[in-house]
């Protein structure tokens, strides 16, 4: 039977302090979490959080997913009120998603003070929520919020929910430890508990984990092995407060330790890469000691292990690296790797499978700028022309050279703030210098720079900035920090390519990135 | 019967990549761990390692340990070499340490290959090691390297490992999950197959555990309810590649869910200044999101919640966060409430219960500059500067007004990339001009403003930039992005501050964040 891998990224990760995803981030995250191989992908509350309305909105056209199906989060219709008339039912059908996921209250005690109504109120309103969608064709799941504590306080009237749920035609009934106090020998507990109550088999149920004992992997992992067949997790357990369990470690742990096929053929190995597409996407600097996807998940430090690692790795790996997309590193060093670098290149239409002496060249130039804060995880357009320089015959041309660029930012007396930016730059033999104004400096910039060169290369009026972010690196060993700037370009017959700066200086950091976009977008478009 | 609370922060979490501790730094952190009230401190491996033969030495005058007791680690003696004249074993006699942990090969595979000895061999190393020991008066451990993956794999040979140790006086055997590939129902039956073999009971095990599964704390705790009394961990979970078994989460968990006295009393509730004291000497920033010690670990977000909190904090945490020193916090988020923006002041030090005009102001402020971009979720002292120019009597003073500034970053011809900021301003009666160099735009903005302000607020001087985060924000509604600025402060006196500045240009909304950040620090100074 089918495993339903359920990711709840876009919605409960969301919650996340520091957390704010715009819409084509949500879009983008989606993207990443359909490669992997995810079941589910729960894109947030339509209705309550107008991004997440826009969300599903622009999903209809521009998402393609191969794996996934996206599924709205929502409630319980109102106490007192018809479900037919309750407005954040409605714009959860709106949304149009296949799928809806309610969260119902299942803890009489909630039900009681937070609701204020009555348990007989809250089945009725689990029994009329989840028979509407079924009558409208959607697939439903309901979400037992804080049900481990309130099965705990009544479990007859919590087990009364689960099978109201059922009962009405939800798919599975999700077990939601919310308040995350839960160990694993007191999930499995439960699951018996409430299987033997039911009558039923722990098949018709979910588990949704919060990490407040730093045990929603174990815990979710237990409820696996009872029996449950869906799981509801964040990528890099992203969530409030210690967050949820963590997509990469439960599907690795479930796939690798207990042979369970819970992602589809060939995706687990794309988990370093997603997971660390998604922290850029959210802007949180990837946890280096992630087990499994960190980047020292595998590395072996000096002593009792380095030298015997080479001889027999197994004997020092709980899994090999590879099947989720990571190396093991012997010395302290940065992400790179031959082999890995090989399979980038290759699915960039690079193929350097022939060429050892180009990809030790190329291995080297990306460690050196890794450990000087680079990173081309998600800078594929900056890694090509990398790998391209170093082979000769195939590298990129450089459209232009530059002399000396300088930007002003002035908030003036009136209150005006203005950005402006000058360029000189070598284009062939002529000599061009241009100046423009931006909302910013790196934008006005780009600006100048486009400008010095669209007499020389008409492709780039087509060229847009679609995204820009920035993260401040900490210095390594004492020394200051540095800024990476990673760039998005579109234009018009091209989806978009990603280039990334490194630098302390912002500016500076970015021109690289902005040098690196203009590059690759010209070359390509020749 | 007692449970013995065993720290390796110093021996094995010191393995973590980019921990580097001095003497000085572990004679530090063996005071907090022996505050926090551990039974064992390993200290390191003195003989093998300098700084441990000196850690040791200073040890014995200058720590006065009120609740543990220092350990040595080390290994078995050499294959074939008379434990009495094996330098490894007198070195760690000569620590004087009361309590020995010896490492021993457990895994019939290590002991052949790594070790290159036979298994018979390997069992006199750990009866003559143990002898030795015991014979000298130490307490002694044994830690079974690789001892799940051993047991699985000839589970007569590792048996046999643990007996010899037993029987040659080892206080405890310890099953080491080495390689981190365990999940808690496998810990549990080793244990149960492990004690019926050997006719034991489990008490005379102890056990350790890696990350690599993220399961280590909930392994621990699995270990601990088949009966094990002894269990290793490190503070913040450090450790090679994913780290170890968190100390704060595994206690928390076996005292506050199982109820076990693991700490003497009074002593759980110092676990957040431990755990950032400990945080602090490793250099290492402290997780926000950790369990239980995590800034926020209590912090809740979002509408399900924020307003029933007010009412019933016991239906939204797990454990009071009192018990673990920690508090619970309300994060002013994108659904920022009344209800929400309240308890945030009130947290803050400034009651608005009374005062529903003023909330309202407040709430219909924070919901505009949100609708803007602006988020005081992490950004505290730019929320209370807020909250108070809004309360009449209460508002922050102003220390100067902007005229004008101007940042100027240049690439130059020579390659040299410089940045430079003048700023005018009125502070009381007098104009200032100052101007700085930086090593970005933003540094230099800082430098210029600080200059500028210095003579007349001496206290600047204290004042260090610790922490600066950019985030660009999707416009909305089509509009252009706009940058966020995080800018964290600390002082002598002060463990820090965040302040927030949003705005289309970077440099401007740095601005913003600075000026609030001098404000913030200036009023809070007087």
């Amino acid at each position: 039977m089918d495993y339903q891998v359920f990711d709840t990224t876009l919605r409960d990760g969301a919650q996340r302090e520091g957390i704010s995803f715009s819409v084509a981030d949500k879009l983008a995250v989606a993207r990443l979490l359909d490669e992997f191989g995810v079941g589910f992908i729960e894109g947030g509350w339509p209705g309550a959080m107008p991004k997440d309305t826009e969300f599903f909105r622009r999903a209809r056209t521009e998402l393609d997913l191969k794996h996934a199906q996206l599924v709205a989060f929502g409630a319980t219709r109102k106490a007192g009120t018809d479900v037919a008339v309750d407005p954040q039912i409605a714009a959860l059908l709106d949304s149009e998603a296949p799928v809806v996921c309610l969260v119902a209250k299942s803890d009489i005690r909630h039900v009681e003070r937070a609701l204020r109504t009555t348990g007989d109120e809250n089945l009725a309103m689990v029994r009329d929520s989840v028979a509407h969608f079924r009558a409208h064709g959607r697939r439903v799941f309901v979400d037992c919020e804080h049900f481990f504590d309130g099965f705990r306080f009544d479990p007859d009237y919590t087990a009364s929910v689960v099978r109201a749920a059922l009962d009405a035609g939800a798919e599975r009934v999700v077990m939601c430890d919310t308040n995350g106090g839960m160990l694993p020998s007191r999930i499995t507990a439960a699951i018996e508990d409430l299987t033997a109550r039911l009558g039923i088999e722990a098949d018709r149920l979910g588990i949704h984990c919060q990490n407040d004992t730093s045990c929603a992997v174990a815990n979710t992992i237990a409820a696996v092995e009872a029996g449950v067949r869906h799981f509801q997790c964040t990528a890099n357990g992203y969530g409030e407060r210690p967050g949820n369990a963590d997509l990469f470690a439960v599907v690795s742990n479930l796939q690798l330790k207990l042979g369970l096929p819970v992602l589809p053929d060939g995706c687990l190995e794309k988990a370093v890469r997603v997971a660390h597409g998604i922290a850029e996407i959210a802007n949180i600097a990837p946890d280096t000691h992630q087990a499994y996807v960190g980047a020292a998940a595998f590395a072996h430090k000096a002593g009792l292990h380095a030298s015997a690692i080479k001889v027999d790795p197994v004997l020092y790996n709980h899994v090999d690296p590879a099947v989720v997309g990571n190396d093991m590193r012997i010395l302290v060093t940065e992400m790179a790797g031959r082999a890995s670098i090989e399979l980038k290149a290759k699915e960039l239409g690079v193929d350097l499978a022939g060429q050892p002496e180009a990809l030790s060249r190329v291995t080297k130039r990306v460690k050196e700028l890794e450990a000087d804060g680079w990173s081309f995880e998600a800078a594929d357009a900056s890694f090509e022309l990398l790998v391209r320089s170093e082979l000769p015959g195939a590298e990129p041309v450089r459209p232009f050279a530059l002399e000396s660029y300088r930007v002003i930012v002035e908030h003036r007396e009136d209150g005006a703030v203005v950005s402006e930016a000058t360029v000189k730059v070598r284009v062939g033999e002529q000599r061009v210098i241009a100046t423009a104004e931006g909302n910013g400096p790196v934008n006005a910039l780009d600006e100048a720079l486009r400008q010095s060169l669209s007499a020389h290369y008409p492709a780039l009026a087509t060229f847009e900035l679609a995204d820009y972010k920035v993260r401040i690196l900490e210095g390594s060993h004492g020394t200051s920090a540095v800024t990476r700037v990673l760039v998005g370009t579109k234009a018009a017959v091209d989806d978009g390519w990603t280039t990334v700066g490194v630098h302390e200086n912002v500016v500076e950091a970015s021109w690289h990135a902005l040098v690196d976009a203009l590059t690759y977008g010209v070359d390509h478009a020749v």
